[in-house]
């Protein structure tokens, strides 16, 4: 076992928040192997790199000699939204759910060590506690405590309809910390109330309470709103080399560094000396965001993919051709002439269409083969001829 | 199938609210035999007059041809309060609540037609819904809309907890209207919103909402609160004959009619000509009171029984020793000399004493044999020597 100081260092990096940090020291200086645990919904089994800030936790934890325990939340996507109001919950089909849970594992193991990671299905406990367990589950929390719940406290102050199972959903997450008996239980700031409301039923079933670590949830391409693939600032895990490493490469140096706070292996000695070179002048951040960028594809593609997209990358740009500095657009998607002059990379709108015609526009280093090629919604770096760029995000 | 109208009067008789009338109207005139739906709780299985009300309803139902279904709610019992702090809630065994259903039973078929009769248990329909049939259930209700339920809004604005579980005890009493397909539901004013909540559920299941028939709470026999074992002004229905004569002769003239309306069975037309002779004088109200106590000891124990109730009153009470009017007093329990005292029967408590050795007093006709006789909570008239009387509830 390492230093516990030190392992504690590497697992408060980039955390939003952790309760209580004092019984997680002592979980950690027990000297046993801990159960982590992370819960997962099957009906969005695509992720991205919003999805690895926790993932790479649960790394770090596994690094560690920790257990990681994914939670496939079989048992309430089966049921769905029973109003049929809210169209992120849709109801799934047992062969839905197995599609996804695969699809999420072969994603996930991109980053996780198999060896040290369970995946289960709490429809496995949830089911058992039958309509008698349901009823005692419900009597564990208030209506008032459950109220505090933000999202909840909103919409019944703005006398907005909160359906009762609604107030179940948190007890159920909360029951499968009890069910695998959690020692840590990560998430998104988001889910701070479910997250603590593992601890109570643990307390409350006279187990060791869980330890809950939150982290921030990941800024998009655009450096504005958070990463979704409804805003199309995101990079999928399971995006070709080339691509992953273009939208990396087309993130402002601000973004960089947070980035590589949440999503690097580097440790943090490493990554002090990286932003320390960078401020002192004595690196370029570009080349500090090449490093970024060949981490990403190599731990998703392998090191020979991530190699070949360095050069593939640098070829395309003919060795520092990007400024440092690029004005940055968000427009939204209409045709690629008209982005053109609306970011003022040319004149006109035929301007536009004549340097289409010409081969001279590139998006993320790729030319545009035509004037009616499909605009795809997300940052990338746009170019025209040798010295006009922008760094814009299409809507 | 008698007359619509005439059968709707004696539906209606007493009742405190019907929602909607014109519904029941419409399912009286389909011809078609109906369900009336009685939710009982396993967990005070001993009734007293005050639960007969609404059996006397069942009964006028089950006169007209229609099927009554009592359900047992043994699902909820063997649960029990999970959170211990509802003492009227206690957790029963399967054997107690068999227990306690034969004993309910017992008793109300000295009312009900037992051909016309079903007993059901609610654990046969909730067990099933599982865990995810408790959820979809819970679906079904906003959780504004269960906080206008008077007890809720109340406890809720005055910051005191409410168990989310006590959410889910509504909606599994109104699941019982959609398995039995009820057709009509009976119950006590305070349930109005439980009674309602089967109706929702029904029309939510696409089936024909059941009618919803609520009856007065019985005012005990101190003539202010409500009648209850708690209380100790309550007439249980497997009361010894005398007992039970001797305590409705103990209730006021007013309460009377109160009585006959909610428990007799006589006719509306047959109670009008009771009242009318005994407005005009014609009629002692004391004859009326004896017709009212005859017909409940024959109830529940017989005619021949009764006529020996009404013949054992009459010669106690030396044929008409009780004024028609006698003062009432709520004392709380303590020696019967003490309490001979406080009601002013007699000038001292050593007074009491000596009057109790002369077997000069008498409670409910029943001579009182030692001044250590113990005092039985409730209302009973009380006499000392020939004339002077009282009407005493010992709390």
């Amino acid at each position: 076992m390492p230093d516990i100081e030190e392992a504690l260092s590497e697992i408060v990096r980039g955390a939003e928040e952790i309760i209580p940090l004092e019984e997680l020291r002592k979980k950690l200086e027990s000297g046993r192997q801990l159960t982590i645990k992370l819960g997962m919904d099957p009906t969005a089994p695509d992720i991205h790199l919003g999805h690895t800030v926790i993932l790479n936790k649960l790394r770090t934890f596994q690094k560690l000699g920790h257990r990681v325990v994914l939670i496939i939340g079989d048992f309430t996507a089966s049921i769905g939204d029973p109003s049929g109001k809210n169209a992120t919950r849709p109801q799934l089909s047992r062969e839905q759910i197995e599609v996804n849970a695969k699809t999420y594992a072969d994603q996930v193991f991109r980053i996780l060590d198999p060896k040290l990671t369970e995946i289960r299905y709490n429809s496995e406990w949830c089911d058992k506690l039958g309509a008698a367990g349901t009823i005692k589950l419900a009597s564990k929390l208030t209506v008032a405590r459950m109220l505090e719940r933000d999202d909840f406290s909103k919409r019944f102050a703005a006398n907005q309809p909160i359906a009762i199972h609604e107030f179940l959903y948190p007890l159920f997450q909360g029951y499968d910390s009890v069910a695998i008996k959690a020692d840590v239980e990560l998430g998104g700031t988001d889910q701070k109330f479910n997250l603590l409301m593992g601890r109570e039923l643990q307390k409350d079933a006279g187990m060791e309470p869980q330890c809950v670590l939150m982290m921030p949830l990941l800024v998009g391409l655009d450096g504005v709103v958070k990463m979704s693939k409804s805003k199309g600032n995101y990079i999928g895990v399971t995006e070709p080399p080339s691509e992953m490493f273009g939208k990396i490469m087309s993130i402002s140096d601000s973004l960089m560094w947070n980035y590589f706070t949440l999503l690097s292996e580097k440790s943090n000695e490493d990554l002090e000396r990286l932003k320390s070179a960078c401020l002192n002048g004595s690196m370029n951040p570009r080349d500090a965001k090449i490093e970024l960028g060949r981490e990403m594809v190599a731990r998703f593609h392998g090191e020979e993919k991530a190699k070949e997209a360095v050069e593939g990358f640098l070829n395309q740009f003919q060795k520092g051709a990007i400024p440092e500095n690029i004005p940055e657009f968000s427009i939204e998607a209409k045709p690629v002439a008209n982005i053109l002059k609306e970011a003022g990379l040319v004149a006109s709108t035929s301007d536009g269409l004549r340097m289409i015609k010409q081969g001279a526009v590139k998006i993320n280093g790729k030319a545009v083969s035509s004037k009616d090629e499909k605009v795809v919604p997300g940052t990338a770096v746009w170019q025209v001829g040798k010295r006009r760029f922008a760094r814009i995000t299409v809507k």
